[in-house]
């Protein structure tokens, strides 16, 4: 069966695949182009701003401050289509995506799936270490850990109350850092006073990096500073040691057993099966390898961009997995599929790296801009105020800020619910 | 296992079973006082208000703007313990609540543990026609809503495309009205212009009442008027007829078939399983009959309040099934338990009635407030005022306010997100 929508007058077909932030650039873009007939396909209904996902991990922020439908976001243009539906392959040679049995012509594809976890090769973790990619996710690691401290009140056995009261977080990246480091500030003060049988300020916060320091991306002093921050916030930081076995009891971490009753996974990172729909080899990481303007070789109708794909920079190494590389390549994918259009050719992708930033706690994240590298108050501030401005509306702006000074001011958290069960 | 907390110095030991509108209330109070040791357990980690429920169920608000941590509400006294834990049985004789093996001793034992939906001896419709009790309802609700339409957008047949975007409300009770009228001006003003297939607002919302009119407690002419105002925003009102199936594909009412996606369940109510707990007969409905001091008869120690219980009024007749009723009979608890540390004897609880309302959408509500009828604009902006008013924090008073009026101004909602699967 192929697509029963009638042909639109309109030009080129773009279809993007994924509308997370590589696929929601491109399509803002392209969106606006009245020549551009887009259809955009994602299994979910919204858009997600993942780098704030973790504060709906701990309580801190509600689903509705950090996604919005994608089709809102793109709503009310006669030229573009939002189809919420899971995609199970392309065909190239007809220059279609299928959706099960429907078929999606396009004359363009972008490509912008993402990228799930990766437990090295240990995928029988998963159930015991959630990792947190989804709102699904951040709402199951917060029923997790909320959970944790309504159980060891109610428990009598000290020993039990000790595996209750530990959470371990597996993976020193910007992640691991920020969910770790709001973990502790939720036990320490978010939950103070309401216990009666436990002291939540207890609980033992494990930060788990197999590397030889944190935020790997960051110059090294900001790894250091990040780290002695996360140990003033209560945070035990073990470097240098993988994870060799994880179950429902705890973790073992460079041959020591901690149990653990919550284990969160913030380590990497396997592309979506895109290399599989496409029918090419993909890197030990699961990524798609392109050309330097982002195309598939050999077929130039086709762009994989953000997590999905690996692409050399012109220094040899691959761009990293940042949002903002996700970012740039959809809006050079956009302006590749215009040049075309207008009969132009297409030029290779530069990353423009403006720095990287990563929050830590209360008054305290690290930042690298441009060649500055800043750290504590006004690195916490920089990412407050950046972070408010990436938000896609006004309104969202308004929710977060809100949120944000309440609890700056009383420390407590405004989403603390345990919704649904494990 | 008895329970391993030590006993503590305080006076009398109450245990409240159920932190809705009747537990919270006799919780508020029993708290402040300092000769009560007092334990709240309920299956969750969170107080929820009901009579907002139904927009977190349309997308217009989010959970936290209507649920907040019971610990977090009754924090900070040390004669207070909160435990979150499934109660399995009462013993009478001992006077010990049955949590599990473990067992919680009362001098006082209250039950409030509300009522779930009820349909008629049909518990196999339950799959298909969710009802609106907890906020995993909520979140189901609106994922079905939301995802009837993305189905329908992306959906090649006329047929399915009619059955996907017809939603039928099973009950004309306050939440049912509330929940058909929201519904309606979701598809008519929220989803505007967001699809290109389908035109969302010609969706069909239908409410369906086995009675002759609906809000039955109202005053009739309050019917009639809720009634023309659903009208207007295009629900279809079937009154006097009865669900007679209900299954994957729709509804059969009255004889007539209704193919319908999202079917919706407001109607009956059935006790929790208090009665079972507590080894008395129960009446049709499931409720625990008490005397009109809320007391199980020969048991003065064991109170049973709001949708768990009937009593009957001065009237004769049994008091309605409103959070007011839940509300002021928690209090009246408290105000006995106290009154029986004092040495003085107990009440009969006496309803004070001052009234009832119902939302039916944008400037349209209808409220009795003593004598008084009220409806339209006037009733609206009276319904708003009050339920703010009646929100726990001002903090949530402030984020509902803000919701309220940017929804108000732009005629969209800020929560449409689909999370989770069916």
């Amino acid at each position: 069966m192929t697509d029963l929508v009638p042909s639109r007058p309109h030009g080129r077909r773009v279809v993007i695949v994924g509308a997370g932030f590589g696929g929601m650039a491109a399509a803002r873009v392209l969106a606006r182009q009245k020549t551009v007939d887009l259809t955009v396909v994602d299994r979910r209904n919204h858009h997600l701003f993942q780098p704030m996902l973790y504060q709906v991990a701990t309580g801190g922020l509600a689903p509705p401050q950090v996604a919005w439908p994608i089709r809102r976001l793109l709503g009310g243009r006669s030229n573009v289509r939002v189809l919420m539906d899971e995609v199970t392959g392309v065909d190239k040679s007809a220059r279609e995506v299928l959706i099960g049995k429907r078929r999606i012509p396009y004359d363009t594809l972008v490509i912008a799936t993402g990228a799930a976890h990766s437990y090295f090769g240990h995928d029988e973790w998963a159930p015991f270490a959630p990792g947190l990619k989804t709102l699904e996710d951040a709402i199951a690691i917060r029923r997790r850990i909320l959970s944790a401290f309504e159980q060891a009140e109610a428990c009598a056995v000290a020993d039990d109350r000790g595996r209750l009261l530990t959470i371990v977080v597996v993976g020193g990246g910007p992640t691991g850092v920020e969910l770790a480091g709001s973990i502790a500030e939720l036990a320490r003060f978010a939950l103070a006073g309401d216990f009666r049988c436990i002291d939540p300020g207890e609980a033992r916060v494990l930060l788990i990096q197999a590397g030889p320091r944190l935020l790997e991306p960051f110059p090294e002093p900001l790894s250091w500073k990040a780290e002695a921050d996360l140990k003033r916030l209560g945070v035990e930081v073990r470097r240098g040691a993988a994870v060799t076995a994880c179950d429902a009891g705890g973790v073992t971490v460079g041959g020591e057993r901690i149990p653990a009753a919550t284990v969160l996974w913030a380590a990497g990172v396997a592309a979506s099966p895109a290399a599989a729909w496409l029918g090419v080899a993909a890197d030990r990481a699961g990524r798609v390898p392109t050309l330097p303007d982002l195309t598939l070789p050999d077929h130039p109708e086709i762009f994989v961009i953000g997590d999905t794909s690996v692409v050399k920079g012109a220094d040899g190494r691959p761009f990293p997995g940042l949002a903002a590389v996700a970012n740039q390549q959809g809006r050079h994918v956009a302006k590749t599929v215009m040049a075309r259009l207008a009969g132009r050719g297409p030029a290779p992708f530069r990353y423009r790296d403006h720095g990287v930033l990563a929050m830590v706690g209360r008054n305290s994240a690290v930042a690298r801009i441009g060649r500055i590298h800043l750290s504590g108050r006004l690195a916490w501030v920089i990412w407050g105020v950046l972070h408010i401005g990436l938000l896609v509306s006004l309104r969202s702006r308004f929710a977060v800020m809100s949120e944000w000074i309440w609890s700056y001011l009383t420390y407590r958290r405004g989403a603390q619910l345990i919704i649904g069960r494990d």
